[in-house]
């Protein structure tokens, strides 16, 4: 099967020099490439620059992205050509818009009317106590997914911080629905770590746990080929 | 000599899962470390997860920081043991002080208010189309190196965008007043490359200019070891 994988997190620039990045690695989309690799499948995993990367391998694809921008134009034509998404990418849900000092903000008539601004300087100015910067959401790249291919078996990931078992397989499931997605992996920052890495397989029907970054490739391997 | 080194860029959080980054690599501190060791110096490097690193070596320390918080906290007790301070690590010039949505800033009586606000949610919620980030200033780090030890020889940097090189040379030359530098650095982000790194040393008399990286460590390192 040809298998697409995002993994890593985008960073939005905020100047030539600043951006809002997401903490992701990479580990979890690597260790997923890996295992459908040592099946045979063709990868073609989409990561970023600093993401840990899987070894090269004859059948892997490896295409860099940086903003939700690049996201998009590349994964466009990806998700047309594949057989299965496996969306583990952390994808920045704002990006900046305009960053300015907070007398412009008090002196503003309509605060909204700094949203049409744009910053002209390359590397925005140091100089002030406070800055205050604006920004507005991107698109929900997962929303996009079927509609760029409805036949692509998509497995969706959700991470939330210190939220209870109930609310992340509620959240997860309002996703799957929502995206149209195969399988939700609902994990949560708080039970992730070093060793460990808990996680909740959700589908239509049923819950599956894993414990480890391994056991979840595992888990998603063995629905993607057996479903 | 005892040689400290900063490479890298920080990363101030805005909630669990995102932060504001510099996008510094942390190759030129590589470089100025690798130049130091075949030397036969003591090199301490303190650096961040993400950036690049020089080989090990019996004579290098590595010291991790994430935050403009963390690098003070180490840094101070290592300025007052060092002969030399290389300081060409990206230090965020903001940090994040409470993240909300357009109405809370329109409904504010007075937006600086809400700069006693945080957030209480560890991931921040994605439901709205805009978000507003109040940001405050970090401790400016570079002219702290001084007063921790009055008798460390201090190499600063100076990263503009864009900017003639009458401004650079300028901008450079306050800076190695104002924090008591031995030599500032002087780059701008549109003259780096893969393939060059334009950069002037600026000193009370004098300017030196080197194109690549290995040139400015090079230089750094005969300014150091015969000044």
């Amino acid at each position: 099967m040809k298998i697409l994988i995002t993994s890593g997190g985008t960073t939005e620039n905020i100047d030539a020099v600043r951006g809002i990045t997401n903490h992701a690695t990479g580990t979890l989309g690597k260790e997923v490439a890996e295992c459908f690799l040592a099946q045979g499948h063709d990868v073609t995993l989409v990561t970023t620059q600093r993401a840990v990367k899987p070894k090269k391998h004859s059948k892997l694809k490896i295409v860099l992205v940086e903003t939700v921008a690049d996201l998009i134009a590349e994964l466009e034509p990806l998700v047309k050509t594949h057989d299965v998404i496996i969306h583990s990418m952390a994808v920045s849900d704002y990006t900046p818009v305009y960053m300015t000092d907070l007398e412009e903000v008090e002196k503003a008539p309509a605060v909204k009317d700094l949203l049409h601004k744009s910053n002209t300087s390359a590397k925005i100015s140091s100089q002030q106590d406070y800055q205050v910067l604006f920004l507005k959401k991107t698109p929900k790249v997962i929303s996009l997914i079927k509609q760029w291919n409805p036949d692509i078996m998509l497995i969706g990931f959700k991470l939330l911080v210190g939220v209870p078992k109930e609310e992340l397989l509620a959240v997860a499931r309002r996703s799957l629905a929502t995206n149209q997605a195969h399988y939700i992996v609902a994990n949560d920052l708080t039970t992730i770590d070093d060793n460990q890495h808990l996680a909740y397989l959700v589908g239509k029907d049923d819950v599956v746990v894993a414990k480890t970054k391994k056991a979840i490739a595992e888990m998603i391997l063995e629905r993607v080929t057996h479903d």
